[in-house]
Parts: structure tokens; C-alpha cells; sequence
């Protein structure tokens, strides 16, 4: 039996709630087959409020060193936008070179969409997880006067497009065939010219991938009225961000949708956390769904090789939500039902 | 009875059919009252191919001395993304400082919308219109190498937000008193901290308005889970961009979208102008709906003070829409019934 190591960020909000469920989910499935063990972080609000720090270089250094990482959610209301985001989640993704952000969305059976006519959903957006608009480099001047000029920078290296397009193709011989590059290139020319060009050459070593491309505007109406018509979606940082939310909504709620951050080339642990956030409105009432953090966990077994373990778990919560998706039910009944049926 | 000069830009595609009913309605409107006088400016795809210019100098200046313009669709697939965009149609919207960008969206009676309880849908979008990502501040340098970086500026400035936030709070005044700021502060910090101060600055002039925050991902699942919550959403250039696409499809399709591309301050000419594209795959059949261009030809006529004109051409195609919104009929056909309810 191999020892695996995983670091553990329950974070804040229903974080703390939906995070334990998971880890039961992975215990089970792993009986008698790995040695699973926990450490957990502390890291997130509670911690920042009460010593100021947000991810110190030691809290990264033993992060580095474990086989992968299971977070719950990140964000309070009490903190400034951005401190947590920037200086938490968003540094583990881009220290540890999380470069694949991979979100399936699929429309469960027994789960009610907000489409009239959903069709058969079942595609993952790879959304580059380590550049673009993410980067951190903007800045302002003349602050807080009339004339304050604030700006952003989106950073994009052929390096790190290509990476993440090849991940896509790779994911796409493995499904449908069929990959939608979403940009905004008749704007964003420099960046977007760049984006076409590699998926276009990186293209021809995956002759039967069959290929689009998207507007970002217009992929949030194909979104709407023909979702069925997506396989795999390769996109950047901010674009991957907002289409996979919307997608969210369109199979259900984010509460079902689970992702990977992944440093595919192995060199730091990847991370795999539910897309939906902290929810601070319905934190401490154990009525947070667990389902997508229960997800993540599996993408995490699948992400170490337990790619049996993984598809039983995907089983486990489809099963779940056929029988019982629409009944009110507590996140500690919703995890005992999954695990009643591994 | 006064004269008015509109310039008239078909542009591509179904531009060149829409336009035409917009035209006849603006016309049969303003009988007797006013003394329009076109001017059409060839302008679009086939200028470019056939002499390479995109936007002179001298088309400028002449477009500056018009009382507004009725724009129909930029937009060939035999063009490189980008030219007839950045240098046509942006080029336009930054040149006339037409700052902001007014996109109304209404879920009309008759209309069938992909979602399954739309419930009433009336919210405008508040769009800037001269900044932000769209400001063509990128570069890249090693083109076409491994080592290529693309980089993409967002440009906010106080100067641009304060004006079109201050125009969605007096738009939120005349309706139902609620405004939305849209951004992604959590992580874009500098210009998201701006617009958030921003807003708060200004509300304190408008204290019947009440706010809030979204952020932009946020916001794609709000509108597909519940697009009534929404009054007056104010944003920046491209998250106006993504959210109307979107806000369009949840209304029935972007063939009801109309938009005016505002200069609020009077100091050169207003644009209104569909939402949608050229539409390529259509072009040319005679069966593109003129829904939109006509909406924008009585915001057109809103802009020049004839009120009362304007209504009665929305009331017109809300009579139409739901007489017949789901018929399958021609371009001209539903030009001339719309007419005839004038
Ligand atoms: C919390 C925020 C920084 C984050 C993001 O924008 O990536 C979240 O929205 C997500 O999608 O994981
Ligand atoms: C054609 C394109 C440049 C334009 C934009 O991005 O603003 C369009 O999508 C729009 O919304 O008017």
C-alpha cells in the first residue's frame, strides 16, 4: 500500500462543512488500496484575522511537498476583496503551477436545469489557470483623485497557452473530438491572434480533433441555447472564469460543479476544490451541498491514478441525485446517502 | 420643423437588409414633424477589400457633423478579426467618446425564452463604452516563437467611470431605483477597487438608488437563474460586452437587442446600432429580423428628443412580437407590419 500525502484546506465559510464529507468519501473508496494521510491547513479568514497571515512561505513549503491538495472554499465577508483570492487561492495556483483549471459541467439526471430544453450537457472547460488577466500586474496612480488612472494587465506567454491547448486536444481524443477555443480576438488582437495561432498548430498533431472557434459574447448564448454543442472548451484565466460559472448555472447550480487545478507536469501537487464559493449566507446551517466537493475528490483519486475509485465515486453521486436530487436534505445526509451507495 | 442629419452605415451582412426597415420606420414616424436627411457612408467590408480603407479621416469628419448615426453590422469572415472591428467600429465609439454604451433588455410578451420561469425581464445594461480592455493597449514581442508574450492593457480611468456610473444612477432614478455594479474586484483589485468607489461616491448623491456588487461570474448565473432581480447594471466595456450576449439569449435571442452607443455629453454624434452581428450564414436571404435595428432607430429618435415617437415605435414592436413573434416571416414582412401598427 502507497502512502499518499494530502493537505487539507477546509478554508472558511461552508467550506469547513462540505470538506469532511469529502475526506469520508475518500477514505472509503481507498480501504485496503492506498494510506491516505491528512494534513490539514490552516489557512483562510480565521487565520488572516487573527495573525495577519495569508500564505506564508512555510505554510507553501509544506504544501509543496504533498501528493495533492483537497480545499473547501475561500472568501469571507469581514476581509477586502481580493486579499484572501490574491494572496491565498490564487498564489497556490500560480506558485505551485496549477496551469490546468479543468471543470467538467454535465447535467446530472434528476437535476432540474434553468433551461427549458437543456439537451444532453456533458462537456469540461480547461481554462488556463496560471496567467492572463490573473497575473497580478496591473496598477494605479492618482489614487482616490479625479484623475486616477487604474489598470490591469493581462499577461499571455505562448508558453503557457500552448501547454494548457495541448491538455485540451489530449482531453479531447479522449472524448467527443471536438474542441471550441473561446477568445475575443476581433479585440483583444494581440493576445487572441496568439491563442488561434497555437491552437491551430498545435491542432495538426490531433487531425481528428475537430475545431471552432468562439467569441467569449457569443459563447454565453450558445451556453444558453445549445449547450449540448460543447465537448471540450479551451479558453484563458478570466474567460474560463466566467463561462464556467454560467455553466454551473445551466446544469443545476455550482453546487455540482467540481474542478481541478492542475499542474500537470507533475512538478508541484495539484489542487481540486468545488467551483462554488465560501457562502457566507448559508454557512453553519449544515445545509451546504457537499456533492461538488465530493466531486473533487474524485477528480482527485482519478488526478493520483485511482481512476477505478475515481469513476465509483462519479457513480456514487449520479446515483445520489437521480434518487434524491431535488429533496431538501442536510450535508451530513447528503454525504451518508453517497456512501451508502460506494 | 427642424432638420436632422443622420448618418447611415448598413455595413454587412443582414446590416444591408436591416437598415432599410429602420429607415421606413424612423421615416413614417417623424412625418410632419421632423425633416430628416440621410446620408449613407460606405463604410464596412466591401470598402475594405475594395479600396483597403477602414475608417479615413475625411469619413470621420464628416461623420462628426451628423446629429447621430444608424449603424446596421460590421463584420466579414473573409477579413481578418479585428481590422473592421478595432479600426470601424471601435474606432467610431472611442473617437465620438460615445462613453455610454445603453443596451436595454426586455423579455417582450410573445417571445419564448430558453429558460424555463424567465419571469419578467427589464433590466438595461449600462455599458462603458471607451475604455477598459477595449482600449487596443497591448503588444506582444517574439511573434510566432515559443517565446511569444502577448499582453492586453485595461485602461480605467476616474474620468471614464465617474460618467457612466453617474448616468446608470440617473437611469436608475427614472426606473425602478436599483443598480448593480458588475466587476470582478476580487481580483482585478485596482480598476474593480475604483469602480467600487465609484459607485459608492456617487450613490451618495443618489440615495433612493439601492446597490450592489456582483462579480462578473457571478453575475452569467443570475441572469439565467434569475434575471428579474435586475434594474440598471452598470459595468465596464467588456463585461458589458459578455453580459448583454448573454442577456440577449435570455430574452429570447439578440435578434430583439438594440443598443445605443452614447455620447452623453453631447459633443459629437450618438450611434444606435443591433446588438448582433452580420450574420454571414443569413445574409442575403431576406429573412434577417429588423427587430432590433428598428428598436435602435427609435432610441435613435429618444436621443434627439422625440419621446413620444420613440414609444410609439416600442409599442409598435411589442404589438407585433406578440401577434406574431414566433411566425416565421421575412425581413420586409415584419418591417411592414411593424409599420403598420405605427
Ligand atoms: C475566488 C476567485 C478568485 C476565483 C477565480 O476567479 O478564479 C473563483 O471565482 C473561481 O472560479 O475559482
Ligand atoms: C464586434 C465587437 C467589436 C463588438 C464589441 O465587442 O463591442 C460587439 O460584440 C458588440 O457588443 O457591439
Amino acid at each position: 500500500q502507497k502512502t499518499y500525502h494530502i493537505a487539507v484546506i477546509a478554508g472558511d465559510g461552508i467550506g469547513k462543512e462540505i470538506v469532511p464529507q469529502a475526506q469520508a468519501v475518500l477514505e472509503k473508496v481507498t480501504r485496503g488500496k492506498a494510506d491516505i494521510r491528512y494534513e490539514d491547513f490552516d489557512l483562510g479568514a480565521e487565520r488572516y484575522l487573527r495573525d495577519g497571515a495569508v500564505l506564508p512561505d512555510e505554510d507553501l513549503d509544506r504544501l509543496k511537498q504533498q501528493d495533492a491538495i483537497l480545499l473547501g472554499a475561500i472568501g469571507d465577508p469581514r476581509i477586502k476583496a481580493g486579499i484572501l483570492e490574491r494572496g491565498l487561492l490564487l498564489k497556490m495556483r500560480f506558485e505551485l503551477d496549477q496551469y490546468v483549471n479543468l471543470r467538467p459541467s454535465k447535467l446530472y439526471k434528476g437535476v432540474v436545469s434553468p433551461l427549458a430544453n437543456p439537451g444532453d450537457i456533458d462537456f469540461v472547460v480547461v481554462r488556463e489557470g496560471t496567467e492572463g488577466l490573473y497575473a497580478g500586474a496591473g496598477g494605479s496612480i492618482r489614487r482616490g483623485t479625479p484623475q486616477e488612472v487604474a489598470t490591469e494587465v493581462s499577461i499571455n506567454t505562448a508558453y503557457g497557452a500552448e501547454r494548457v491547448i495541448r491538455y485540451a486536444f489530449q482531453l479531447a481524443m479522449k472524448r467527443r473530438r471536438r474542441l471550441t477555443l473561446v477568445h475575443k480576438k476581433n479585440v483583444l488582437t494581440n493576445a487572441g491572434d496568439m491563442w488561434q495561432r497555437l491552437v491551430d498548430q498545435v491542432g495538426q498533431e490531433y487531425p481528428d480533433v475537430e475545431r471552432e472557434y468562439l467569441h467569449i459574447d457569443a459563447s454565453t448564448i450558445f451556453l444558453v441555447t445549445e449547450p449540448s454543442r460543447f465537448d471540450v472548451i479551451v479558453t484563458d484565466n478570466l474567460f474560463g472564469d466566467i463561462l464556467t460559472d454560467e455553466a454551473g448555472a445551466v446544469v443545476g447550480g455550482v453546487g455540482y460543479s467540481a474542478s481541478g487545478c492542475i499542474n500537470a507536469s507533475g512538478t508541484y501537487p495539484s489542487m481540486f476544490e468545488p467551483i462554488h464559493g465560501s457562502a457566507p449566507d448559508i454557512a453553519g446551517k449544515g445545509i451546504a451541498n457537499p456533492t461538488a466537493a465530493i466531486l473533487s475528490a474524485g477528480m482527485l483519486l482519478d488526478h493520483l491514478g485511482f481512476e477505478d475509485e475515481a469513476a465509483s465515486i462519479e457513480r456514487a453521486v449520479e446515483d445520489d441525485i437521480e434518487r434524491s436530487g431535488s429533496t431538501q436534505r442536510s450535508t451530513e445526509q447528503i454525504g451518508r446517502d453517497i456512501l451508502s451507495r460506494l
